[in-house]
């Protein structure tokens, strides 16, 4: 990883990209940007995975049948209103987002993704959109500032932006990737939508991008729960311009290890960040769960503890409750015996061969302070692995989710 | 339903019962009430069913162990110490337990099961626990005061004890079915523990006494969930000692299907409390689902509503955030279709055909107001059916389970 440099500039960080975030009047609160615009100065191969939620915004329907071409130019997206449940009107509504931002940046209709996050079962105001993407299209650049705005853009209840970016090398070539993403709590008035964009000046063949992007998903954005609720928007997008100059990446090899593990960096570093600033959230917790006899055993035992209301209030309330840790264990569905387990909370140990441990009450006390809690569970039943993020679950996050009236 | 009348006394409804509940000092609270015992007068037909989680209490084992056996006497429990994650210790303690309750009785030191519940990983203090037992003996009656005792000891961070008895005739005599229930809520310091008990003077054969337990637990214990925690001691046992003087139910007909139908509104009964006095509850929420295309996709459907603590804090808020519940059916894993949705809360229709429907907003702030809030979710695709109880969710629920230091 020694290759692996912090840059900055998020989506706007590797050559070739520009980017807006503008205000068209969509939330409520005045000059609060909601439109952004992501676009590559040449057509990108892009690549994308999507909630799994049956209820889906209409804009999933739209970019399943544009990623069938083989080049794009970007995306657009809006935030404060989610396009679900929307009637056939919503479809025509996110088909006119995407060939708006077409028009409005000399490329084609069918080129360009859209992406849309907040309330569900209200029409686009539609005037207003398109308002604001032909101001976004003005707005274009490729400055730190721009990158900066995109990502505020797109923001719902989140309380601060999310972008970072990495360059790598790719045989001698540097190559930038960078993203912003927003939202991991199902935010009020009716859900949260994660929403992820990440762009790279690497040249990577399209059904490599896909697979590179569909294995990092499953590795990061699909290990962070922040209330369990899987959003009807959910969607993970990454266009890749190539204009870093490398060698394209078509097959496995060196190059596609470093361009994967610049864009797990960056996907990673966005999950955690999305963590953090879940719904009320006060501490970020990480669930490594080791031992497991099959990958999916130590999966389902993962997202069981990370999942557990019990377990995040235990944390937010500093508790050390292990036994909460080992009951979620229990009902995971996994094969689990505690005789087996060794369980430990930022290094403290709490649990092992089926009996507590004596812990100076002092020690036990501090083990859950810290802002980050790691869970570690060793299952003692095999070699595998799994990890999970999450937050701890506060009064914040009912008031929030609670005191919305429609 | 004509022939079922409620009748007072709880577990002691039944002829031939006596219980008690006496205080020997595990809970902290002085003189807080804290041993359970009912002792049939003569050998009873038993049937159990358990919590599936893979971290067990001990008295799972010696109750599995014990079951084996044609006849028992009756049951010995505990509040305030699961006696879960104790090591080897705790197994001879949960023997000792049922082996006492039996000498103290007259009966065998087999003939008895034992429950416990509270909290995790310490060892019962069982010179205390000992001493109960010996004074529950002493105290066992059969009044409504005897009854009310029962209930009293079993609980733990419940407000009200639970309790309810039914008579119904089983073709011409009348029989009598009553029950006791604790903590739905996954309850502070550690983990709540759903414990049941129901006795009967009816006569049944033991393999038709467990089918009808396991059926009738199917649609009423198993369909409650308070924050989707499934504990590590869950437990409902059934005693029917006979005394009511009934031709034996041994197979299906008439009076194996009135038999059922109290057992079944005992059993609904004691949960519809149970969802009433969840953790920081306010609200108690049914969750209809019809129009399945099978039972088990209606039951998906109904838990992923019920398990959702964005639907729960929505309640909680008086909010009609029927997105939620839309978006929540969608990530259930049924293959549901939001154009044949027809969604309505406390008979509201707000969603129908994958389009709102419009809604007075007076009829819409109205709908969530009542302290009962029936949420129905026609799937449109089918016949089949699924019912979820719980409760909403509020900061009270946070407080309670974060606030508890160890």
């Amino acid at each position: 990883m020694s290759d692996l440099k912090r840059v900055h500039g998020g989506v706007v960080a590797p050559k070739g990209f520009r980017c807006a975030g503008v205000s068209c009047g969509i939330k409520t609160a005045v000059g609060a940007p909601d439109i952004g615009l992501i676009v590559s100065d040449v057509p990108a191969r892009a690549a994308a995975v999507f909630s799994r939620n049956r209820v889906a915004s209409h804009t999933k329907a739209v970019n399943r049948a544009r990623l069938r071409r083989a080049l794009h130019r970007g995306i657009v997206v809006n935030a404060g209103n989610a396009n679900t449940c929307t009637g056939p009107g919503g479809l025509t509504d996110a088909r006119r987002m995407a060939a708006l931002a077409g028009e409005c940046t000399g490329a084609g209709p069918r080129d360009f993704l859209v992406a849309s996050t907040g309330i569900i079962g209200r029409p686009l105001p539609m005037p207003k959109v398109e308002a604001g993407i032909v101001a976004a299209a003005v707005a274009l650049g490729r400055t730190r500032r721009h990158g900066a705005d995109f990502a505020r853009a797109i923001m719902t209840t989140d309380t601060v932006p999310k972008s970072c970016a990495v360059e790598i090398r790719v045989g001698k070539t540097p190559v930038r990737i960078g993203g912003a993403a927003k939202g991991a709590g199902m935010i009020a008035p009716n859900m949260a939508t994660m929403l992820a964009f990440v762009a790279t000046d690497a040249s990577v063949a399209k059904p490599m991008l896909q697979r590179l992007l569909s294995e990092v998903a499953d590795l990061t954005f699909n290990r962070l729960t922040v209330d369990g609720d899987c959003s009807t928007n959910d969607t993970l997008s990454v266009f890749a311009n190539g204009a870093a100059g490398n060698a394209p990446i078509t097959k496995a090899g060196a190059s596609c290890n470093a361009f994967r593990r610049g864009l797990l960096a960056v996907c990673e570093t966005l999950v955690k960040a999305l963590a953090a600033d879940g719904e009320g959230a006060t501490k970020r917790i990480e669930v490594r769960v080791t031992g497991g006899r099959s990958r999916s055993e130590a999966d389902r035992v993962a997202r069981a503890i990370a999942n557990s209301p019990l377990v995040k209030t235990a944390v937010h309330g500093c508790d050390p409750n292990w036994g909460r840790i080992v009951c979620a264990a229990g009902y995971s569905g996994a094969a689990v015996e505690p005789g087996k387990m060794k369980l430990r909370i930022n290094g403290t140990v709490l649990f092992r061969d089926g009996v507590p441990c004596r812990v100076r009450p002092d020690r036990l006390a501090m083990c859950m302070r810290p802002r980050d809690v790691v869970i570690a569970l060793d299952l003692g039943r095999g070699k595998h692995e799994a990890r999970m993020w999450t937050c701890d679950f506060s009064t914040e996050y009912v008031t929030i989710n609670a005191d919305y009236h429609t």
